[in-house]
């Protein structure tokens, strides 16, 4: 593991330490069992649980619900969570919020479920201009005034790791953009993993989650190292996506390597519980990871791949609206980003393709680029992932309006290994057309 | 990995679950440069920073003081931590809290100094009788009423994990006997890990403090599976040392493979910064994972080898008392215990010798006891331990008074994989009486 500890090596008016943290995380078979002890615990008297229509209707709502009232926690209900949230679906969110007069909230859900909860708390709590507490340049960018109220997030899907960050997306429909909240006050105070709610999703649903799991790990162990990050002059401002770090490593790599293994299997047979929940604990490590280092290029080129979308609707998606699901606006851009990122840090490249299955034999640092966007793009055809841009309704065309959405994505295009220029981000979209 | 599988094979009435956390750690070298604007986003305005009179005289606390000035904190200063601390250090400690008016702490040294302030916190806080919040059954065991004032712990030994902990060690001195106080609320707030305090350690305080953490990793690597664990009724009430769960063998491993690499060379060279670096890093990982799994027989042990201590006084502490520095009356029994544990989990001790560079060629599951033990050895050979209890002053005699002693610390011996009677434990520290 030479390059690592090279990888790291100090730099003028670098950073000279990172933050080593982890949401406080409860992980394992059935243990949405104990979601009424621990808001009883958060000192929750009555909580908003807000979930979708369709996850309403599982058994493990009801198991939740159970659990809530048998500690003696007022439930208020709200399953008009929308998947792939936007501003009005926040803002509709928001208005529940503050009439529920709940001292607490349970996120049960995917990415769309537990980000639609933080925008929520944070406007219910302390109200303003939608755009206030946006992203810049879109919205004004302010800091969050204060700490919200207790949320327990519980996701059911093995992908966002939406319950380690700080991180809140939708789309804002005006600008046909997707953008976010970003602040250490809106990550959860406690999440609940349990295993158990991934036996019934559909494969498509696993495929595209977990890879935006893989893309979590491959962009966190390959982002610039932190030490390259100029260093803050106020600690207090050191960013949550502090760029690679030994801390984010250990999960990155252990995630990659359970996905491996398990990855393909998970997806191939909703009956291999084993899989499954290996999977699901990659996502957690791979969430805690992230939450750390920051992911970079294909998830700063997802934003406007998933935003543009015109016609594409999915398999296992709920299928009112055209929807590109978020681990598969990621994965289309992720063979073409590490091509380029490759010659930055060829070992971090080549030992990832390795833990993904490759064979490495013969190959040398040259080859990195190739070899991980090759192993990729096998995974992604063995999963029924479509093939790349193209795959999703993009054409040659597009690349300008792709370039335009996502190069104000600064906090994760600045955090790649190398520099992304707006010619070379829409070279990037251009490699990512098709892949086979 | 198959073993790792394995290993967490749900039990009947087992837990099914495990929590997955991290203090709030900043780590690099120079970091202790962050103490003030920490003190302040914590909202401390009179911090008291307390220490030891050998660790005042050190440049890096006048950095960790200047820099809480420059942040406009009030600094009240308390030197006179007692290194292996006592109820009536505690106390003293404590009169010293209650009366500074300070609005949160900083602890600046090893576990000793990290441990002290956790208990005068409590006990300037909740004031109460000295046994009231002590284990039981030595002491009541009471809980810790509700939270404390905020903790910023700098540990200058790379070793207790104190920073990571809930736990507060301390030599009672009427009973002759270790014994501690253990509460999720005792955990510091924030801790500072900055590898440049190690640089001026004598080789034989690296020495002991390491093997601390190698036990720290080797234990919490090889305790009982959390599946093993009874589950608990109410899950807040699932305890800090929850067995060997996926989350802590993370930490484990590389804590292992990094001691493997720089171990012996931190101790051999103060000027191998590299080396010293990496292992305080290994230190850093150790007290996460153990303080998320917990540690086991060695551990419990060593509280009677600690506090029965007759005339031992070891080179680089001060000369003042016969002392047997916590990590020395640690892995003085490990070559013993492991030769005993080994059976519940040959593959887990097998990897861990291989980590800290055994040569396992032709080592099968039988031998996996003889090769973790043997490896041990050869480090504290190589490092200028004692040769087991009889290196530290024991003999055949004392068998039954550490027997005596170690027996009630349930806690520990009963995070072991295997079965520890009265009997056993007895010959435990007979085997653990000289190694070469």
């Amino acid at each position: 593991m030479a390059c690592c500890h090279h990888y790291f090596e100090p730099t003028e008016g670098g950073d000279n330490a990172f933050s080593v943290d982890a949401s406080s995380i409860t992980f394992g078979r059935g243990c949405l069992a104990e979601a009424g002890t621990v808001a009883r615990a958060l000192g929750i008297g009555r909580i908003a649980v807000m979930t979708d229509k369709a996850l309403r209707g599982q058994p493990f709502f009801e198991k939740v619900e159970k659990a809530l009232t048998a500690a003696g926690v007022d439930v208020a209900v709200y399953d008009e969570v929308k998947v792939e949230p936007t501003d009005e679906s926040f803002q509709a969110a928001t208005r529940f919020a503050a009439e529920s007069k709940a001292d607490g909230f349970l996120s049960l859900g995917g990415g769309s479920v537990i980000d639609t909860v933080k925008a929520a708390s944070l406007y219910a709590t302390y109200p303003a201009d939608f755009l206030t507490y946006v992203n810049a340049p879109i919205g004004e960018g302010r800091a969050v005034p204060g700490p919200l109220k207790p949320h327990i997030a519980c996701p059911t899907t093995s992908g966002t790791g939406s319950e380690c960050t700080g991180i809140a997306v939708f789309d804002l429909l005006a600008m046909k953009a997707k953008t976010g909240i970003v602040s250490r006050a809106l990550r959860p105070d406690r999440a609940l993993v349990d295993p158990d709610v991934t036996a019934s999703l559909p494969a498509n649903v696993v495929a595209a989650s977990g890879f935006d799991v893989l893309s979590h790990a491959l962009e966190s162990y390959t982002a610039q190292a932190y030490t390259k990050r100029k260093a803050p002059g106020d600690a207090n401002l050191r960013p949550m996506s502090q760029g690679a770090n030994p801390w984010s490593d250990l999960g990155c790599r252990e995630a990659l390597r359970l996905l491996g293994i398990y990855f393909a299997r998970a997806v191939a047979d909703a009956d291999d519980a084993e899989a499954r929940e290996q999977v699901m604990w990659a996502a957690t490590l791979a969430g805690i990871a992230f939450g750390n280092a920051g992911v970079h290029a294909p998830h700063g080129m997802a934003y406007s791949v998933a935003g543009l979308v015109r016609d594409f609707q999915p398999d296992g998606y709920p299928d009112a609206e055209p929807l590109i699901p978020h681990g598969m606006s990621v994965i289309v851009n992720a063979p073409s980003v590490f091509r380029f990122t490759a010659p930055a840090c060829p070992d971090r490249h080549l030992e990832a393709s390795g833990w993904l299955g490759a064979d490495l034999r013969g190959a040398g640092e040259g080859d990195a680029g190739e070899v991980l966007s090759s192993q990729i793009v096998a995974l992604m055809r063995q999963t029924g992932m479509p093939n790349g841009l193209s795959g999703v309704g993009y054409e040659e065309t597009d690349l300008a309006p792709l370039t335009e959405g996502a190069y104000p994505q600064r906090r994760l295009l600045d955090n790649a290994p190398r520099e992304i220029s707006r010619d070379r981000l829409t070279d990037l979209y251009r490699d990512a057309l098709a892949y086979w």
